[in-house]
C-alpha cells in the first residue's frame, strides 16, 4: 500500500513547493492529489488558461519523486462561468437556486454545464494527460457532497421526462407500474410528470425512487464524459473518484463500474460525530471513531469496485489526520489513531492512503481543519504517525487479501426506498447493513459488501440485512447455495417500480425463508418485545410458512425464525438481535467465532492478522495461524 | 348502527368487483363508500366522460345489497385541470406553490377552481343522483387534510378583502377593532390589507383570526355548493362529509349545519402517535389508542351534527383497522381493538362504522396501510373481529341515547384564538378540552361536547375549559342554570376581534364566577406550584372577587376558585388538577363518581351500559340499571 | 437618577390624556417617551400630516412638569409608503420578502427608505424640536429587533459590492485576504461578489464577516441620517436609541458613538427564557431572571456609550413591570423585582428607568403585555412598586460611580466571528463574556465591559474571555499593564479578515501568554476532562512555549496556563473553570474577593453599597465602607 497526501500549491507560494515535494518524499509518501479545486486559476477568464504555475507544481513534484493525481476542477465551476449561463445552477428541493459562493453549484442534467466541464477536461487531459508524473485522475470530488445530486431545476425535470418516456416506452406504463390511478395522478403523457417534490403530501414512493434512480443516473452519465475523455488523452492512468462516507446519494455499484479504483474519504470522528449514532457510542469513540465505520466503508467500496469479479481496487482519497471543521463537535483523534487508521485501511486491501491535507490552509473555509502540517509550517499530531507507519509498511510483508467470511448483501436503491418509506422512523437499510457489519466484525469476522449481483461463492454466511428488490438472480443463487443465510426485514417486500409483489413478501425469496410476512408494523422507541438477552425493536414482521421459530420472545412474539440452513430475523437487525442471530448462524457455519470485547476489532488476511484496540489507539499485527 | 367499508373498485380489475361486494355482504356489511378519488377515471380527459366503469362498480354492489355512499371527486383535481388554471394551486405560508403529485392541491378560494367542483358534482349526481343503490354522498374528503385550508394565493388574498369588507364595513371600524394604530399597521383601504403571513414579526392576532374565519368561511361556502347540486339532484340521500382527528382548520359547527350527517376518521393509534400525548401515554397506550381519542371525537362529532337541536347524526367514514402507513411509528392494535373501537362507535351513537380500506392496495402511497384484505386477498386480523362485531350487533338491542351527565363547551374559534396566541408554549384551547373530557371520562360520566349556542338543559355538571369568547347569551344561560358549572382559563377574556374586554376577563361570566382575572402568567414545564395531589401548571391566572378559594397550594397559590355552584380552574386544566375539580363538581352534582382504574372507560346508555378495556383489547356489555 | 414611563397617547381617547400625565407625576416620573410607533397617525396620508393630536398629548405632559422623550416613527412605516416603494422591503435569509404587518419592515440599504425617513424625521423634529417640554430624542425603535439588520435584496448587495470596494480597494486585495483560491472563488471584479446567503454549503468566513461589517455600518449609516438632523433642528437636547438584551446584529460601540445616550430595554425574564441558559437555570430564576442579566447589559451599555474616555451615558428605555407577552413562557416577577431591577440599574449608572408601558393596550400584538396600569385602569403589581422606589430615591443620596475592580474586553466581531464559525456548537464570544461576568460577580465585584480600543487603567483585573481580533494597540496596552490578566481561548486567533495569524494563535498576545495555540479541538456535551472541582469541556487548546500549567487535569490535560501576572484558559470559560480562575487572578490582583451564595450580588459604588438578592427579590442597601 502506497501513502499520500492532498496538496493545493495554489494557496501557497511558489518558493514553498520544491521544499514541500522533498518532506513529502522524505516522509514516505510517494503520490500526491492536486488539482481538484483550481479551475478559477487554470482558466481565470473566460478561455484564457494559465498552466504556467501548474507545469511548475506537477513538475517539482514529479521531481521529488512523487506520482500525482490530478483532479478534473468541475466540483468547483469559477463565477463568470456561473454569470454566462445562470440556469446551470441547481436548485434545492423548496425551489430555491443553490447559489454561487461555496461549491458543487451546478445541476447535473444541465446540458450546457457538462459541455462546459466536458471542456476543461479535455483541456487539462490534453496538457497533462501524458506527463510522466501523472499516474492517475481524480473526476470532480465527492459528487453529492452537501446533497447535491438532486436538482429540481427545469433542466432536471425535462431531462427526467426523458428519461421515464425512455425507461417506460408509454404513459400508460408508468401509470400502471407507479399505481397513479390511486388519487387521480395519472398522466396523460410524459409532459405531465413532475418532480416529485413540493407536493402538498408526499408523492408517490413509485415516483420518488425513480427520480432518485434518474438523479443518481444523471452522476454516472456525467462523470462518464470525463472518463470517456481521460481514458482518450491519458492511458494507462488509474481513473479514480472520492467517495463518501455514509452516503447513497448516487449508485456507487455503477458510478464505480466506470472507474479504474473507487476512492473514498475517511473522516472517522467527523462522521461518528454527524450521523445517526447514539448518544453513548458519539461519546465513547469520540476520539477513535466507532470501531466500524472505516472498515465498514473500506468493504463496501472494495465490493463497489469489484463488480461482477475481480477483487475491487480502493483507495483512501482522504484521511482525516487532526480534528476537522465541519461536524457539530471537532475533538482531535487520541494519539495513535492516524495509524490505525492507516493500517485499517492497508488491512482491507487499500492501494494508497492519502492524508487531507498537507498544510492547514490559513483561510476560507477549512482553516480549522487539521493537515499534517500546521499553517506555521510545522508538524501536525499526525506527521509523527505517518512517519512511523511509513516505517512499518516498509518493513513489512503484504498482509494478502482477506480471508472470506461472511458477506453482506447491500444495494443502493435498497436504502433510497427506505429513505422514502421508512414507515417507522429510524428503519434504513443502510443502517440495517452497518449494524450486521458490526455484529458480524465483533465476532471477529471478515466481511465483504456485495451487490446483489456479485458472486456469493466462498462465503460461509451470507447476510441479506434489508433488501426491498430482490432479483430473481439472487434469489436463485441463495437458494442454491450451500451457505447459512440470514434475510432481514422488508428484503423482497417490493417490485423494481415500489409496488407490493403478488404473492406477499419477501417476493422470490419466499420458498428460501419458508413463509410469507403478511402483517409489518413499527414500533417507537422504547416499545419492544423482551426476550433472552435480546429485544424486538423498531419494525417487526410476522410470517405465516413452514419455517420454524428460533427466537421466540417471552410475551411470544418470534423475532427469529429458521428454516434449515435460513434464517429470517423478523424484527429490525440491530443491537444484541442481530448479535445473537449472527452468533448462531456463524457458529453453524463453522466460522471462527469469537466475540471481541469493546472497542476491539480483527482483521485476517491471507499473511498477517490485525488487532485494532480503538480504545487505546493501538494496533497488533501477527502473521496469520 | 351498520357497518361498512371504504372501497376503490378502480384499483382492481373488474372480474374481482362481484366477488368483492359479495364477501362484504357476507361478512355483515351494508354500506360501501366509494368513487371520492376517481376524477382522472370518471373524466380522463377535458369533457370526457368514462362511465361504464363506474356504472358496473355500483351496480355490482348495489346487487349484492350494499348501499352505497358516493364520494365527489374534487380533493382529487386531475393533473390536466391543474395545467388548463394553474393559479387554482394553494399556496403555503412560505409562499410556496403546492404541487400536483397528491391531493388537496386546490386553494379554496379560486373561483374557477369552485366552478370546476361544482361541474364534477353535478355530472357525477346527474348520472346517479337516484340511482337505487346510492343511499348517501360524501363531499370531497377529509377538508383541510396535510393542513389544506389556508391558501396564501391571490385569490386567497383578494377573497379576504372582500370577506373584511362584508364583516367590518368600514375600513375605520377594520383597524379600531384590530387596534392598527399600534404599530402603525392602519389601512386606508381594504385594499391595503395582506395577507397575515410573511410579517417580519407576529401579526396582529386580530389579523390571524380574520384570516382564521376567513379561511374557515371558504370550506363552508366551497362544501356548500356542493351541497346544494346533490340536495336538488339526488333527493332524500345523506349527504356527508368525513372530518379528521384533532383537526380544527375549519369551524365543524358551521360545516356540519350543512350536512345531514356528520362523518369523521377515526385512526386511534396514528393520532396518538402523532399529537400531543405524553411520552408516557405514547408507549402505554401504542396498541390500543388512549382511551379517550375515539370517544371524544364521537362526542365532539355528535354535537357539531346536533346544532342548536335535536341528537346529532353522526358516523365514522373510515375506521382504523390495522398498523397505517402515515405516523411516525405505526403499530399493530392489540387483538379485540377494532372490535373494541368499533363497540365505543356504537355506544355513543353512531349511524355507521366504516372500516378503511377494504383491500390493503399494493402500490403507491398508503401501500402500507392495512385493510380488512391482505392485499393477496386473503383475510388481514381486522376481518374476523368485523365477523364478531357484525354478529353481535345482529344479537344485540340497541343501546339507545346516552345518558345525560355531563357537557363540555367547546368552540373552534377557541382553538384558533389559543393558536394564534398561546402566551405559553402548550395552551390549547382543544387539549383544555380534552383533559377535561378525560378527567369526565375516568370518573364514569357520559359526556357531550357542545357548541357554545348549544342547548345546555338536562346536565347536572358543565365544564367551559377554555372558551375566549363567550357569548352574552352562554352567559345568561350558564348564570340561570342550576348546574354545577366549572370554568377554565381564558374564558371570556377577549372579545370578538380578539381584544380583552373592557371589564376584564372573564367578561361576561364575571358575575357568574365571582371575579376579574387581574393576571395572567405561563410557567414553563417543571415550574409549578405544589397542592395536595396537584398542582399548579403551564397557566396561572390571579382573581379578584368574593369568590372563595377551593383549591390552596402550599405556597398559598390559588388553584380553584368557588362561587356556589360555580367553580374557576384559574391555572391550566389538565392532570390531577382537573381531575380533583371534575370530582368534586360531579360529586355536589350528585352524579354517579366513580374513578375507574387506568385504561378502562365507561358508557351508559339508555339501555346498554359498556365497559372498556383499552389496557386488555376488551369490552363487557350490560343492561343499563 | 430618574424615572419615567412610555407611554402611547394614541391608543388612547384624547380625555384621559392628562390625567395620565398628572398620575405620572404623582407616582414620581419625571420622563415620558412618546411616538416611536405613530407614523400613521402622524401622516395618514403622503404629504398629508395631522399634528394636532401630538401638538395636545405633548402638551399635557408637558404640563404636568414631565419631560418627553420624542422617538422618530420609522420602525414602523406604513402601507400607503410600502406600497409606493415596495422595494424597500428587507429580504430574508431564505430571500423572502419580509412583509408589511408588523414592524421593522424596511430594507437598511435601499436609499428611497432612508431619505423617506429623512424626511419624517425632518417632519417631526421641525414641529418639535425646541418645544421646551422636549427632552430627548429615541432614534428609530430597538434597531435589528426580529433579525432585521441583515437584508438578501438587490439594495443590499448592491451597497455591499460599493462597501467592498471602498474597503478593498481593489478586487485583488479581497481575493488575497479572504482566500477565494480556496474552491475557485476568486472574483474577477466586485461586481462579481454576491451577497453570502443560500450558497450550497457555508460561504467563506471571510465573506460572512464582511457582510456583518457592511449590515453593521448600513445601520449606523441609517441612523446618523437622523441624528444629523435631530441635531441641527433640536439642539440641547439628548439623542439616545434603545437597544436590546443578548442582541449582536450590529456594533454597538460604533452605533453609541454618534448618540448622547445609549437606551437598552431590559427584560429579565424574556431573556432568561428566551436565551442560551440551562434548564437548571430558567427554572431557579424564572421570577427574577439570571442575577447577571440586567447588570450585564447595564456594564456593557455603560461601556459602549463611554466610548474612548468618559464615563458613559446610558439609560433603561424599557423596564419589564410584569408578565411579557413573547416569551416561550411567561411568567409574572416576583414580588419586589421591579424594585430590584430599578435599583441595580440605579447602581451601575443609569440616567433613567423609564418602564414599558404605562398601560396594557387591550388590542393588537402586545395586548399580553403587563404595564404599571391593567387595561382596566387600574394599578398593577408594578405600580406600588414604582411609588415605593421613587420614594426611595428621592430620600437616597446618589450612589456615585462603581469602584473600579475588574474590566472584560468584548467587541461586537468578536461574537459575529464565532457565530459564523463556532467549530464547537456553543461557542460563542458574547456568552464567554456573560459566563465571565458571572464569575466575577459571584465573587462580590464590579465589572466594566469595555471595548478593545477603551483605556484599561485603573483595573486590577482584565478579562479577554474570547477575542479573536487582537489589535495591536490592545496587546501593547496589556503587556505594559501591571494588572493580572485573564485570556480566553480564540482570543487573537485571526486577522481583520479571518485568516489565521501567520505565527498561530494568539497572535500579538504570544508574549504576554507566553505560548502559542498549536491545536484547537471542541468536544462534545459530556466529554470533559475532571479537574479538581472544576472541568474542561467544549473547547480545548494546546500550547507551547513558556507558560506554567496551572491547572492540570486528572489526565493531564491543562486547562489553565499562567505566565506571571498573565493567565491564558485553554477551555471555555465558562462554570467553575471560569470561577476558579476568576478567583486565583482576583486573590492575586488584591481584589476584596468574597464567594457570594447563589442568587446575591453586590454592586459597591463611591457612596453606597447594594445587596441584591435575586431569589427572593430584595434589595439592602448601605454606606460604601
Amino acid at each position: 500500500m502506497r501513502l499520500g497526501v492532498c496538496y493545493y500549491p495554489e494557496h501557497w507560494p511558489q518558493h514553498m513547493w520544491p521544499r514541500d515535494a522533498k518532506r513529502m518524499a522524505e516522509l514516505g509518501l510517494s503520490r500526491v492529489r492536486i488539482g481538484e479545486f483550481a479551475w478559477s486559476r487554470i482558466e481565470p477568464e473566460p478561455g484564457r488558461f494559465d498552466w504556467d504555475w501548474l507545469d511548475q507544481a506537477i513538475d517539482k513534484l514529479h521531481e521529488a519523486g512523487l506520482g500525482i493525481i490530478l483532479g478534473t476542477p468541475t466540483a468547483t465551476p469559477p463565477k463568470w462561468l456561473v454569470d454566462r449561463m445562470p440556469d446551470m445552477i441547481a436548485l434545492d428541493a423548496q425551489g430555491r437556486p443553490r447559489g454561487f459562493g461555496s461549491r458543487r453549484h451546478y445541476c447535473f442534467s444541465h446540458d450546457g454545464y457538462r459541455e462546459e466541464a466536458a471542456r476543461i477536461t479535455r483541456a487539462v487531459a490534453d496538457r497533462y494527460g501524458r506527463h510522466k508524473g501523472v499516474v492517475g485522475w481524480q473526476t470532480d470530488n465527492e459528487y453529492g457532497c452537501h446533497d447535491t445530486v438532486q436538482s429540481f431545476s427545469t433542466a432536471a425535470r425535462d431531462a427526467f421526462r426523458s428519461w421515464l418516456a425512455e425507461r417506460y416506452g408509454s404513459i400508460d406504463a408508468l401509470n400502471e407500474a407507479w399505481g397513479n390511478v390511486f388519487w387521480s395522478m395519472e398522466a396523460r403523457s410524459f409532459e405531465e410528470i413532475e418532480l416529485p417534490n413540493l407536493t402538498v403530501t408526499e408523492a408517490n414512493p413509485a415516483h420518488w425512487l425513480a427520480f432518485r434512480r434518474f438523479s443518481s443516473d444523471q452522476v454516472v452519465r456525467f462523470n462518464r464524459v470525463q472518463v470517456d475523455i481521460l481514458r482518450a488523452l491519458s492511458p494507462g492512468r488509474d481513473i479514480m473518484h472520492n467517495a463518501m462516507g455514509f452516503y447513497t446519494g448516487y449508485d456507487h455499484h455503477d458510478l464505480a463500474a466506470d472507474l479504474d479504483v473507487l476512492g473514498w474519504d475517511s473522516y472517522p470522528l467527523g462522521f461518528l460525530e454527524m450521523f445517526r449514532f447514539s448518544d453513548e457510542e458519539k461519546l465513547a469513540f469520540a476520539r477513535s471513531g466507532h470501531p466500524d465505520i472505516a472498515a465498514f466503508h473500506h468493504d463496501l467500496y472494495r465490493g463497489c469496485a469489484a463488480g461482477r469479479g475481480a477483487e475491487g481496487r480502493w483507495s483512501v482519497l482522504e484521511q482525516q489526520p487532526g480534528p476537522v471543521n465541519w461536524a457539530r463537535h471537532n475533538p482531535a483523534p487520541l494519539p495513535g489513531m492516524v495509524r490505525l487508521w492507516t493500517l485499517e485501511a492497508l488491512a482491507h486491501g487499500a492501494e494508497l492512503v492519502s492524508y487531507f491535507r498537507w498544510r492547514q490552509f490559513p483561510k476560507a473555509q477549512e482553516q480549522m481543519h487539521a493537515g499534517l502540517l500546521r499553517p506555521d509550517d510545522a508538524s501536525a499530531p499526525a506527521f509523527a504517525e505517518v512517519e512511523q507507519v511509513a516505517t512499518e509498511l516498509d518493513a513489512w510483508a503484504e498482509p494478502g487479501p482477506g480471508v472470506k467470511h461472511a458477506a453482506i448483501v447491500f444495494s443502493y436503491p435498497a436504502e433510497w426506498m427506505t429513505q422514502i418509506q421508512p414507515q417507522g422512523e429510524g428503519c434504513s437499510a443502510l443502517w440495517a447493513a452497518f449494524r450486521s457489519y458490526e455484529a458480524l466484525r465483533r465476532q471477529g469476522l471478515n466481511v465483504d459488501i456485495l451487490a446483489p449481483d456479485a458472486p456469493l461463492d466462498g462465503y460461509r454466511l451470507i447476510v441479506v440485512p434489508c433488501l426491498p428488490i430482490v432479483p430473481d438472480d439472487l434469489a436463485d443463487r441463495l437458494a442454491s447455495s450451500a451457505s447459512q443465510v440470514i434475510i432481514g426485514p422488508r428484503s423482497g417486500s417490493r417490485d423494481a417500480d415500489f409496488a407490493i409483489p403478488e404473492g406477499l413478501p419477501p417476493g422470490p425469496l419466499a420458498d428460501l425463508v419458508g413463509g410469507r410476512v403478511v402483517l409489518s408494523e413499527t414500533l417507537r422507541p422504547g416499545l419492544f418485545h423482551n426476550g433472552a438477552g435480546w429485544n424486538v425493536t423498531r419494525w417487526l414482521e410476522r410470517l405465516e410458512g413452514d419455517a420454524e421459530a428460533e427466537l421466540v420472545c417471552d410475551d411470544g412474539t418470534i423475532a427469529c425464525w429458521r428454516n434449515g440452513r435460513v434464517r429470517y430475523c423478523a424484527a429490525w437487525p440491530e443491537g444484541q438481535l442481530i448479535q445473537t442471530i449472527v452468533g448462531r448462524a456463524a457458529a453453524d457455519a463453522g466460522l471462527p467465532v469469537d466475540l471481541l470485547p469493546e472497542g476491539r476489532r480483527r482483521r485476517t488476511c491471507e499473511r498477517l492478522t490485525f488487532e485494532f484496540e480503538y480504545l487505546a489507539g493501538g494496533v497488533s499485527v501477527s502473521a496469520t495461524a
